[in-house]
């Protein structure tokens, strides 16, 4: 079974390309400064046990200390170093790599626990709140962890006290007799424990994930015969009416996803994070098939209805997902508000990463270019977003629009600094995402998801096949690929997605009949063997798109190739309400414009597209008007739009919108 | 100080005229099944404060016991009785009425304490939790009772336990030692004390009414120099995160408006009947004016402030107020949802009978036809459709648009009952909103704010005052007046309102020049004598009119005159959807049609107005799709509107709505 997190290595990025460039900035930049942050912020030196004044703050979201991340921030800082120690070495991130291993070793409990908060700050408490308290969502980033340091270093420094961890965890949960039957309140250990059995092949790994997959939701649970969230609540003498910031009202289950068994679930609701790594836990388990069959027929329809659900109703054009601040996720199907003011926006970044998770592990499971476009979608807009052209500062929240209470804007680091680390690991295994691939001794099957410059190396038997894409991606749509073999002969054979967006493409030299499946055009072994160098071409241009009219959203967005585009006030004349009231007239020429500053892109200019502006001014007439609609005339002006990943770069005051409204008083 | 309650004395309905014809049902049938609801439900043997089984009941919503509100139940059906027996003698209902009269003082307890639950079922605790427990609010309606039950009878069969009761009150709220500095949860009886100041000229009734209204929401009440709610919270052992099922977050202190003092609220915000009632006060404390013109100068501003928020804002075109259902109330500025599948439209009845109040009074502080035009649009849309055209089934919740969660339909009775016999009362003084007077010896100015067939009789010194409406208003628009004095002459100046959806009205016979101000037309006492009779004409036709383009409705409305109309299922073809889906061409011919089945009303139809229809069907290719609208094409079909008033009496499945879709994908 195969992770992203391993096969990254047979994935060299072309120097100076697109992602090639991003990844030096986040070796050169951002490991350093997050190495700094975790330092400046007392979580570096967290695992020493020490008391840290902040561990006294009061909660920002109660019951959840702000510290209480700790221990995943560390955990995710380790894996994205780790995955990006493989491109070239760095005597500076390894040596805290070996500094960080060796505290954790020291913070390691005599039988085998392993977690600050409930060592330091209220030892005795573990394993009674879990679904709050995120003590097994640090354990899962900790398996992690220990996996990719395993990977790159081979030994078993961090991966030997986690495996003690994870045995105390195996002994402690499960329906066994004086086992806890819990699970966490946000899951991440669950697909964590899977890649941690791909590699130990120790079955109680894989028991511990099922169990924590399989019980969760259960309303009848353990011997009390109910949920475990309510048996838990008691037990820390919890009131009815008591409850955590993000529960709206009382037992607000759905947030953790744990409303019914996941089998039961045929919506996607709650916490969008959790919802994200669940299910691609929930992929893992059926990609590894133990047992009958029956987790197959039980978990795949799941997949596809809560997989169809979330991108058909609760997604954005951006590909983030969460409507809703409070719970940090899905709201109704079709309600997509697109900034603060409107009732939301929030489409985290850990979201939007978790939405290429589980699309990358559904593509295993079912080579369908929806997936694949989906997982282009979020990387190059909703998670690239997330982090600036300079790798030092990050978003939490990716809004469509600004507000005067949520400004376009970013910072260095967070309270709960979940995203940066997240996007650092995700660009330090990217090359994974870009293809996946079955090798038997003569042949290969190469399935090409994302393009961008670089080579895919494989050893197929004695012999040794490299794919290299040569393109200037998302800049322009031409990929040439060369596939050469060296040694033996290998049967090639390849698999190009078919962006949803290309509604015009070609493939060079043209194949006699093209053999498109599901989104992704077959080139057979024979076609491949006869055309070691091809092309494929995806022309770019701009485009508008509007929202699914169920939004109720009266906008269009502007798109060109897999990127989405905003405009800033930093390209405008002053515009006072975040070109809430401007008019964009679609029919405008949209003109393209080559630029090189602050980095390559290409800004799209709708000449004289903004018309006018909607009149927002006294209104008290409504009750009575013919028409509501009014409009301030005015001479039309040009709208600048730029790629959304490129928001928050470029000064200004922090007004930023996606998408523009269209719609015209009649 | 003039009150509807108290005005509409001098008020006659013309029979079988539109509301003559439903006040009477009102009094043939609703009172009579609102009796037969009090009864079958405990409520009116409750005051004997014998054991009922249903105070054992879970609350539906805590910290809330479901019979919380039995007292008010009682108490506005004996106000809404003591207004509807000045019409005509009723002996079953009078009996009844004595019967209540006599189990309420048979409650009192000897300190003049008087409420169900903490008598019959939390003895002890009164007065320790009045951020939730609807004490005062049931007092304040108590005292409603009492006021219109002196002013039927003329005696103090209930005034006189009342007036007991509210000296224990004014002795046990207050800034003094020993009082406590607390305000109610849900605002009523602030309104109800200023009411009953006017009538015992009692001081301490107004100082109570102004403590409540003042205090409210100080943050530093009281010797603890804090919130109250926060100290009576904590007297009480609540925790921090014990919340009621009402607050999204701790401390929803705006949920009962009191988040700050109301001096200082810029917004409308929180359950939306209690606002209402709470600015009604406002409004009556501002009209009274008492003290040294601080009040006026304090409070006028905020009244205009909080009313131009809510009616530019957080209103719909029903003038229901209130989005969400959890606090039900007001959501974010222009947050308009038209059903729970778009995320609200609560819209109850009683808030838009708040409505009606606060538009009475501020037309009282201030002669404007936008308080005139608001008071007519709720009377007639979101008040109306409260009752069914039978007078015994009734809606708690407007909204413009059904869903299979929730159909548009009526129910005999509710849990929590304070709409039916909210209508019953509002009905029932219905003649005190029709038009304000203030007369002198010699002379009288009438300003008319609603049009229908009834005549107003006043004395002016030793004359006799006649102003009669003849019209068949709300069908048509043409009202003819006819001004007659018996005795001496009287100097009498009209003023109409001219409402604002009448764009081109007229008056004939014609005044040489026309003195509109504010929406109101001017008739000078000189005109008025030398044309005892004229004719105001208010052409009504079908018209169009579409929501603020901030709150991003995509949709158009027909209206006629007042009336805002809707489509059913029973009038049309099956629609799945609640006609969710349908385009409807603006552009096509409204056709009138006058019916007289149930009831005479006029519809409108759009022939061949519904297009075609938004296709919904799966949508996986969203993220790259140029348009996502697609329109299934179809034969054009004719739609049928009526009045809003109407909807859920005519059979059906409940699918119903207000605001069609009418844009057009492009």
């Amino acid at each position: 079974m195969e992770y992203p997190q391993e096969s990254f290595l047979t994935t060299v990025f072309t120097p100076d390309s697109f992602w090639a460039r991003r990844r030096q900035l986040v070796r050169s930049n951002t490991l350093r400064h997050q190495l700094q942050m975790l330092k400046q912020t007392g979580r570096y030196e967290a695992f020493c046990l020490h008391w840290h004044p902040r561990y006294a703050d009061p909660c920002t979201v109660w019951p959840v200390p702000n510290h209480l991340f700790w221990d995943s921030d560390v955990a995710k800082w380790i894996e994205g170093a780790c995955y990006l120690l493989a491109d070239q070495p760095d005597p500076e991130i390894d040596a805290a790599v070996h500094e960080l291993v060796q505290m954790i070793r020291g913070a390691q409990q005599p039988d085998g626990y392993l977690n600050i908060h409930y060592t330091v700050v209220e030892p005795g408490k573990r394993f009674t709140n879990l679904r709050d308290m995120h003590e097994l969502y640090n354990a899962g980033h900790l398996i992690e962890a220990a996996l990719a340091h395993h990977r790159h270093y081979g030994t078993d420094g961090l991966l030997a006290p986690i495996l003690k961890y994870v045995d105390l965890l195996a002994a402690t949960f499960g329906g066994g007799e004086n086992q806890i039957p819990g699970y966490p309140g946000h899951p991440e250990i669950e697909l964590a424990l899977l890649r941690l059995y791909r590699v130990t092949g120790n079955k109680q790994h894989l028991r511990l994930a099922r169990f924590f997959i399989e019980e969760r939701g259960n309303p009848h649970g353990g011997t009390a015969r109910r949920h475990f969230y309510d048996v838990e609540a008691d037990a820390r003498g919890e009131r009815p009416h008591e409850r955590p910031m993000y529960f709206p009202l009382p037992r607000s289950y759905w947030y953790q996803q744990a409303h019914k068994p996941i089998a039961e679930q045929e919506t996607v609701e709650g916490h969008s994070v959790r919802a994200m790594y669940l299910l691609t836990a929930v992929a893992d388990l059926v990609r590894l098939g133990p047992g009958d069959g029956e987790i197959q027929t039980t978990y795949r329809p799941v997949l596809t209805c809560l997989w169809a659900n979330m991108i058909e109703k609760k997604s954005y054009v951006t590909g983030g997902i969460g409507a809703i601040k409070q719970w940090e996720g899905f709201g109704l199907d079709y309600f997509l508000p697109h900034s603060t003011d409107e009732g939301g926006c929030y489409a985290e970044t850990c979201a939007a990463i978790g939405v290429m998770m589980l699309a990358e592990r559904l593509l295993r499971i079912e080579l369908d270019g929806h997936y694949g476009d989906a997982m282009e979608l979020c990387l190059y807009n909703a998670v690239l977003t997330g982090m600036s052209l300079d790798g030092k500062a990050f978003t939490y929240v990716n809004q469509l629009a600004s507000s005067d209470t949520d400004l376009s804007e970013r910072h260095e680091w967070f309270e709960c600094a979940c995203c940066p680390p997240n996007v650092t690991r995700t660009l330090g295994f990217l090359g994974g995402y870009l293809w996946s691939h079955t090798v038997t001794e003569k042949s290969a099957v190469v399935n090409v998801h994302l393009y961008t410059a670089a080579t895919l190396r494989l050893a197929v038997g004695e012999s040794t096949l490299e794919i290299a894409q040569q393109t200037e991606w998302p800049m322009e749509g031409n990929v040439s690929f060369t596939v050469t073999t060296s040694g033996a002969p290998v049967a090639v054979e390849v698999r190009l997605r078919i962006p949803g967006w290309a509604t015009d493409w070609e493939i060079s030299p043209a194949p006699s009949s093209l053999d498109v499946r599901n989104g992704y055009l077959y080139l057979s072994a024979d076609w491949v063997k006869q055309h070691g160098q091809f092309c494929l071409r995806c022309p770019m241009m701009a485009r508008i798109s509007r929202p699914h009219a169920l939004t109720r959203q009266p906008v269009a967005y502007v798109s060109r190739g897999p990127l989405v585009y905003c405009v800033e006030d930093v390209d405008h004349p002053w515009e006072k309400n975040h070109f809430k009231d401007i008019l964009f007239d679609t029919k405008t020429l949209l003109r393209e414009e080559r630029r090189s500053t602050p980095d390559q892109y290409i800004a799209i200019v709708a000449e004289k597209g903004a018309r006018g502006s909607l009149d927002n001014s006294s209104w008290l007439s409504k009750i009575v008007a013919e028409s509501c609609y009014k409009i301030r005339d005015g001479e039309p002006r040009d709208l600048c739009f730029v790629p959304y990943y490129l928001r928050a770069n470029r000064g200004g005051r922090g007004h930023m919108r996606v998408g523009l409204r269209v719609d015209v008083p009649t």
